[in-house]
């Protein structure tokens, strides 16, 4: 804790958090059923439901997400927005190795090999921002160009990849508004994520 | 405001509390799913949803609820257990015409001949409150005595006659616990609903 300029750490256990008789779960709709929330349902409906507890335990005024989790930020905003929580959630940059591979517990499943493919999604990804800052306004053609780029890397098998509305992440045809480009990767065994704003 | 001894009154519209783009709902699970849940699915969701929306709004100390509404008052304390609210509710005792008719705005759609049917539910439940003093415990018993009582009105239909455990309001076999004694009537083109805690 001091090692991390922390005070105060809140760790309560399982049994604290859902005694028995617990029923209660705060659901975002929409922004919830696309990308990760739909290859893991009720996922969502546990990090809402688990935040909402937190923040009326905590009662912060500003709370901190990584932007790695980009789609728990955009359910985490909606929520605070929607039932009037009053909180600033405040966005925390992805860490990133040297390489540009995003910083995840789950990286540790990778082997040397699948390791150095993992680079694949921050290659992808600044290609759809190099293509936004050169003018592209057609979505479809980014996510075309990063899947092709993706494919060109044979221990790479994509999940999704999605140039989104940054608010409702619903996929965008036009680039009219802010955006986010993001992906889920299976390399090996590991099912890697990352994203990137295009605003 | 002034004759009623209030300071303030907020009295949000629709749109303010429901804008374009609202997707996040509080939904509270079995306690919803019985009586008044049954017969109207989506209800106490929204009763969650916008009492969780005031009391982040509002951050009071203490709400004061309804004893008539006792489904609403179970669904809002177990919210506020569930999602740490830290917020005291209070029950307000259910305010009686001179012969024990609940009062309730639904009450000006009775004729004068249905007005006078329409006592039968407070009877049920002095009935139900009658025989729980004198020792039975035996739920089904008093249900049964308060159904064959109520039918001796030929205008009330009834809807559901309940005997149910006071915080989840599960139907009880033994009264061996605080207990819920709740009826709902149709009355003529009125259904009533009414309620008188065992305990």
């Amino acid at each position: 804790m001091q090692k991390e300029g922390t005070d105060i750490v809140f760790v309560p256990s399982d049994d604290e958090m859902y005694p028995p008789g617990f029923v209660s779960w705060v659901g975002v709709e929409k922004v919830t059923e696309r990308l990760e929330g739909a290859s893991r349902p009720g996922h969502f409906r546990g990090v809402a439901t688990v935040v909402a507890k937190l923040f009326n335990i905590v009662q912060p005024t500003s709370a901190y997400f990584g932007q790695k989790d980009a789609q728990q930020v955009a359910v985490i905003r909606r929520m605070v927005a929607d039932l009037n929580m009053g909180i600033e959630i405040v966005v925390v940059p992805t860490m990133r190795e040297s390489d540009g591979l995003a910083m995840s517990s789950r990286n540790i499943y990778l082997n040397p090999e699948e390791r150095r493919a993992a680079t694949i999604l921050f290659k992808a990804l600044t290609l759809a921002q190099r293509l936004w800052w050169s003018g592209e306004g057609d979505a479809e053609k980014i996510r075309r160009q990063m899947a092709a780029l993706i494919r060109e890397e044979h221990l790479a098998q994509i999940d999704y990849v999605s140039i989104a509305d940054a608010e409702t992440l619903e996929e965008l045809d036009l680039l009219d508004r802010p955006a986010l480009a993001s992906l889920a990767v299976k390399i090996g065994k590991a099912r890697l994520i990352d994203n990137m704003p295009l605003k």
